[in-house]
């Protein structure tokens, strides 16, 4: 997977893409990053990336050329006769915009975006985008959450995180095992370890008694008391067997 | 305000941290940083922070001991003459912990974090969180959105770059200007600027009339407009006058 980054402020990404599961994926080969800096694609011998909006007010707003410039030089056609031989004469990188308008940021639309061979984000910063970006080149708004950020860099970095996560091979076992409990679709139950007492704080009995029927009732049951808690709407997305509906059950008498 | 970040991967922060708005507040003294690796904190001569979960099964956990013992040396009580003598003797730091388990992190809780004094993030990352840590050391538990992260690192800077715009002088004019667009609890209308062709692509010829009442009104009308069509949730919170149930009226007959 090659993901190519479009922003004024590439040693934000430093520190970022070459730690953890992100770094070693790139180690491993999975993902391979370039950080292009759009003010080198200014054809202003001052570097100009942005104007005064038309139509008055404040702020300013990211004109098209740098931009448009720089996605192309990111994508320059591969000559017809290699990407045939390649099996993919067609395909098109997804140019993803990050801005507050986009689309809600979700783990199926990581999943989605996990497939792809080239991801392509442009983050600006607290500028608007000129509109003819969105509408002629960008094919993907997102936003990753209902909060107000600096610029897209940040927002660039958690989906990257999170997709490149999701590549064969990225995460360890260790790691793995920890995905699999968000795949059961509730919240975690609580996790503890050694002291079995902290400062007079014990761990829960069962989970010393080597029994493992009752471990994993114990487990199930928490998940699903913070789940209810927290998070009720989860309950309605899952599979509810008979053992969940007793449980829940009882949860609810507890409350 | 101060910031204190517990994390195993500081060099993570270090790009961050220091550029635009965030790095500018901190030079002008609004805001200072201090990332710790609490590996430092373990009482093990090899330095552990994580160990089994009791119960089994697979994935780590972190130890209780590192993390309460970091927190206490960077909330070290300042003495009750001195505490009192800045006329905030029980004023406690905000301890928190990034998770999927969460509360959803929102704008409204930005603006209740930036009136802090002092913020505490604690970042793991694919382990799980010996409970104990919830229960005896946490004030909140943040999520930044549904999809599944590497770690609690990049959660940690979303919500640090929330909170550091909000605290008085961190935004310059230019930006204020364009954060105030958010305050009409619309989204933002379309931007253009120069050139006023672009490949074909016209700018709207009303934004280049001058006739600023048209203008403001087109605006008006483009930001229902995408309102309308992506986040219509965000209608039922804002005033309806009656220029702007005019304008709802004739998108809906235009769609």
């Amino acid at each position: 997977m090659k993901i190519d980054i479009l922003t004024l402020f590439p040693e934000m990404f430093e520190g970022v893409l070459g730690a953890s599961i992100v770094g070693k994926a790139e180690n491993k080969g999975l993902v391979s990053f370039r950080v292009v800096n759009f003010r080198q694609f200014s054809q202003n011998k001052h570097g100009q990336v942005d104007d005064m909006p038309y139509g008055g007010g404040g702020g300013m707003v990211l004109k098209p050329e740098p931009i448009f410039r720089a996605v192309e030089f990111l994508t320059e056609p591969v000559p017809a006769v290699e990407a045939k031989a390649a099996g993919k004469p067609g395909k098109r990188p997804r140019v993803i915009l990050l801005c507050p308008q986009g689309q809600r940021y979700s783990q199926k639309l990581a999943e989605e975006l996990a497939q792809e061979e080239h991801l392509i984000f442009i983050c600006g910063h607290y500028e608007g985008y000129d509109e003819r970006i969105r509408e002629h080149l960008v094919t993907d708004e997102i936003s990753i959450g209902d909060y107000v950020l600096t610029g897209g860099e940040l927002p660039a970095m958690v989906i990257i995180d999170s997709v490149v996560r999701l590549q064969a091979g990225a995460l360890g076992n260790a790691q793995s095992a920890v995905t699999d409990s968000y795949s059961t679709g509730l919240l975690e139950h609580p996790h503890y370890t050694r002291p079995a007492e902290f400062r007079g704080w014990d761990v829960p009995e069962v989970l010393l008694s080597g029994h493992h029927e009752n471990i994993e009732k114990w487990r199930l049951k928490e998940s699903l008391r913070r789940t209810l808690e927290r998070r009720p709407d989860l309950l309605d997305e899952i599979e509810q067997t008979p053992e969940i509906k007793k449980l829940v059950e009882e949860l609810k008498q507890e409350l």
